[in-house]
């Protein structure tokens, strides 16, 4: 059976509370349990984790190859100024899809680039925890397409 | 039955043929069978055009009002030159889906910049013939969390 | 009789349902009118034309030569992008009025910039109908100043 | 009987004389007239200045509330540089009409940018002495709009 | 025998007549037929169009493959802004000769990039009339070469 | 007994009316009146003006020296600007303090630079009429340093 | 008894020993007395850390909710790097004010702008130990007047 | 007998006292007494003036037609913010020099450029008093050759 | 008979064997031949120089004046940094050809710009000897419709 | 005898597996290796980490003081966003040498800016393993200099 | 005797014939007779140079040390671009001071910038031959103060 | 026996002499012996020169293939302008290591950036004499590793 990680990153453990005009009131246990939901039908297995430290991210990442055929990862804060992410990314034989709660290209204007964009298969954006729905099933769309 | 305007710009119609490197084999008949499939299943009912001209697509998303739910557009070229379609988008009160073939920010550094991300309600990019489906499945689930 | 080329741009059919709190709930018709009046009253006829096609509107402009006393011109949208018109009014020895609804420099960054304006004899802006009003007028006094 | 303060910003004593390829022969006492001509008409009082002081064209604009109708202001040099003046006009509740002789769009770079322009109504520029008859047709407009 | 499709961009209809400071006295005509008379010389067919719509010049492109052996394209004011018109170019396996009458580089700014030269075989510029001609034997050498 | 020299720029007169949004209720006397019981109750002597005019406060500044031990400046709208007032600080050898009501760095981005603040000792922003108290208490403890 | 977090960021354990051109000699734990000193007297209670990892710092923020009134923070290099902070910051409805001990738009030119300053409700600097005093005493007031 | 009016900008009645190690020991007595010996020699008139406003400046500058033969300034801080001197420079057939004590190109970023330099014939900087007696024989020497 | 010199900047030395990626195998003394090979053809003499010495070319440009017709140069790396190179042309009455073997414009960012360009007749680039040939055909035609 | 701190940053420890292409087939114990081997003849102690986390990077170089004599560090990917480690390294009086194994300035825009350059001694990067080698020696050579 | 060495910079040998606009009617033999009749009434040696080679202008320079009192330099075209010059100026202890004929602040933007000026004592620009002249007087001045 | 070429550029010949706080007191002849020390002991041939001529360095350059196994460069003020050298460079199939004495981004801005390091196998900088013999290791191991 193959394994997906997927990657919260930081303040995203606050989500249902913090600004709900931009993030809507859907929380991280939601998100996780349609995620779930998914990759049970699809017959994968998932591991999911959240953190707010940029080294602990750059260490999971590192830590995939041979072990996930796939990461779906929402950056959040770290999409703008990881450099680090951004190379584990790079080191590691692993597609890697980046989704987004909201549409960050209406948001501020340093949220419109995202230096992990470059080295990810694709980007999700803009549809709340469909983001991540839509993120999964291009995840496991890619690893289907690999065998 | 509720309807979705599909929209392939500039160029498209080439596909399958054209840079394969960028874009891949699949033709642009493929991508429209996948979506009508998509669309059967949902029971959605598609129209899809495909233009070359600024001012037609222009025309089509000035009528979507009242006919249509949704659009799903791949603006290709236009992307970062149309201001016009940006304002057509969001001259009309119908949700709007954006789609690449390629992941943009890839690209040569002029296709890093949407104009229709920010009128956009999301974006999907990078999975080619899977953005458009992953696309489609965003756009009906903005029409059913409407309802 | 003299005659004054009217030219709407892409998307202002859809005046007065489209984005209110920007242009107010004026339609094209009503815009119209007006300009109709003012003209009679002035002993001036006018040729009005709305088009979403840049081409087209670079077209109609080309052949104002010897047919047309000034122009009186919105752009709209392709005010920021349209190097084709710019060309089409510096190539015709006919003076042109440049004028909009809504104050541009109140709106996005890329609204503020202008590539008509330098080849434009002036420009009104920001006050909705009476942008268009005063515009004819303007264009008026531009032919009798020349006589 | 409305009264609306005409300003004229620095410099703009030296017309007629000054720069003619750029302003035209048209003098101060000329623009004036005009202004007079078509108030009367229009049966509004105006009160006239004209300063080379940054800080006193300030004063006027912070005393102009509950006295005068609409603000009519060729700021001149200072449309460029002057946050001061753009302050005063924010903080008063009445329309300001911003007009230039010149189209300010030919000129050097500097001038391309407003500072004014944000928080003005609207402008008017290019038309040499119409340029202020057509301002302060579009401030009697102002003020007749909001009874 | 081998077909060389010239394209000549928007408002170059007007040649002639137009500024004739920056593009001379010569006129379409006359250009095609120094064009005609070179191609007999070379015993190549050409077919010439004229257009101010950049839809329309996308898809002449676009179906130029199997058909043509090269592109020889002014592509005027569209030079400067049409990502459409490059992403045809790229599309199809024609080699594309770039030209324009006058010197871009002496003009504008703005006129200073072609978004076309990165994706021409090469560029020619300043010779007026010649530029074409100049231009045309490019062509003609790209598919001798071929051979 | 230690004399601090207070300087209210352009448009402070207006406060308690302007802008409630942004300033806030707060009056200039109010203001004054906190200032004054402060300096009492820790035994300063104050000399409070505002001023329009960019020219009159490089004047007082440029008296201060043997006259003043510290200077609690709120620029307003000349922060922004004046590199005369800048000028005028460095060229005399008290202490300054710059403040503002508002955070300056939450409003329009000509307005997130201050020319002051590379030549004053400090600055407090953000918390209204609070701002005065502690910018007076920094300069006054920036007097007791000095003893 | 309320209660206010005060973050130290970076580095800021070595204070006292540091460059202490640009700091100063105060160390931190003088700096935490003066604070403990100033919140006894006005019956607020501190909980004071200091912290080298960003992660660690958005976790505490993201904590705060319910149980902090305030929070006080010299973000020290992550001021200029850390957009995870500022979405902590962001993400509770906690006031937050900004300190610095040296005056930051003194240094080097990356050090002008803070990602901080933005979500904050207002900053002070350049006053060394003072900074810390006079951002409490301003920490304090935003909870008094909230009351 | 030529006149020639002397405009030292704002600050400069501080010379002597103000930042030494900039501007050096001189005072604006010596300056205007070496300009007065050169003066008298050539037999050419001098009128010095010094302001620390805009405004003033503007004005003496816009009543030197008919009346001056040569304009000499040190715009000082206004030498990088006033357009409204540079317009009055441009406005008035009068010749104008430039001139600064300090080498401005060895100073703040800021300070490179300056409004004025396009308008004036020519400019003098870095040789202290020698600046503006290199600058009045500039001065002398335009007068001299117009003759 | 006319003369036109011909002038190959630094490094073209070593073509037919640097980079041949980008120049081809063509070397210098192929591309001489082809040149005399068509000057003969057209009547002309031509002067032949390769320099690695900015120095150099500027003077050899300096001194055409009423000895050469016309320049063809292929600037090379100076191109991009030779504003020597640049006056030289403009300072002598003799029209200049500028040619490159590559495509300047699909290589590194900074080879994008020429300093050449705007004092140049015109341009000819990216079709390797035949760029050359070009340039060398529309020299001669420059020189003809002198006459 | 004299200790030196070796710091590797993060994703160092993938090396050999890695972005072949870029970083070449070396090991990090390959590169400790070698290191040591050096640091024996030299008769230096050697202390080597590597960490994923910038706070953790930041605490060691803080303890560096009085017990090592010099720091050897790659920062990899906080090379270009590490303000934090920057402040570090000028915070100890430890000389500092940076190392990349790559050639950074034939890499991506973003990567050919350090913020860690400024602060340290000298820099050696592009030789692979042989970058490790010649920057410990530099370090020694620094270490022998100050004795 | 004290010495002064003089460099022209590239290009000035064709003086009085080139672009007379920019430069007027003077040749160098003039300049040269001017400067040194001054040089015998202020009984100064000069020793004169005109050099189109960048290298032999550096060579020169760094030879003046102990033989040269002061250097006047019209950099030409190298003013923009030469690094190497600037450089040598630094290095040795001979004050320079910096002349050119134009009124480079009026001409094409990349003239604006002298990489000279920040390393000279001073300039002198704008006033064509007599800017020679004031410039030696500065020197002769530097020489003077210095004794 | 293998050969490598030493390359001292513009300005080099006054080290010791020249700038001392940026330099140190070391003397190119000093430079030299260590360097040959060095290449005896390695068993390595070298060739030095020093010139201050671009073009000079271009040619040397263009003759080392088949004569030299590396080169070792110190662009000096070349560095950051000369494209003929770094085309040079990428001519000739010889690798080449770039040195400088000093911390090139320690200085001012415009030395921040080399044109030479993209085209250099790899840089050393910072370390004064110490840079020229780490980089001569570099070019030895360099060779070695070819073999």
């Amino acid at each position: 059976m193959k394994k997906i990680l997927v990657i919260h990153g930081p303040n995203l453990n606050l989500l249902g509370d913090r600004e709900i005009d931009v993030y809507g009131k859907v929380t991280l246990t939601q998100i996780n349990s349609s995620l779930k939901r998914l990759a049970q039908k699809k017959k994968i297995q998932l591991k999911i984790i959240q953190s707010n430290h940029e080294g602990k991210i750059v260490e999971v990442i590192g830590e995939t190859k041979g072990k996930f055929s796939a990461i779906l990862i929402n950056p959040a804060a770290y999409t703008h100024t990881s450099v680090a992410i951004r190379d584990a990314i790079s080191a590691v034989p692993v597609p890697c899809v980046e989704v987004h709660l909201s549409n960050i290209y209406q948001r501020e204007e340093f949220r419109h680039t995202s230096l992990i964009a470059p080295v990810a298969k694709g980007q999700v954006c803009g549809f709340g925890l469909m983001s991540y729905v839509l993120g999964l099933e291009a995840a496991i769309s890619l690893i289907k397409n690999k065998k």
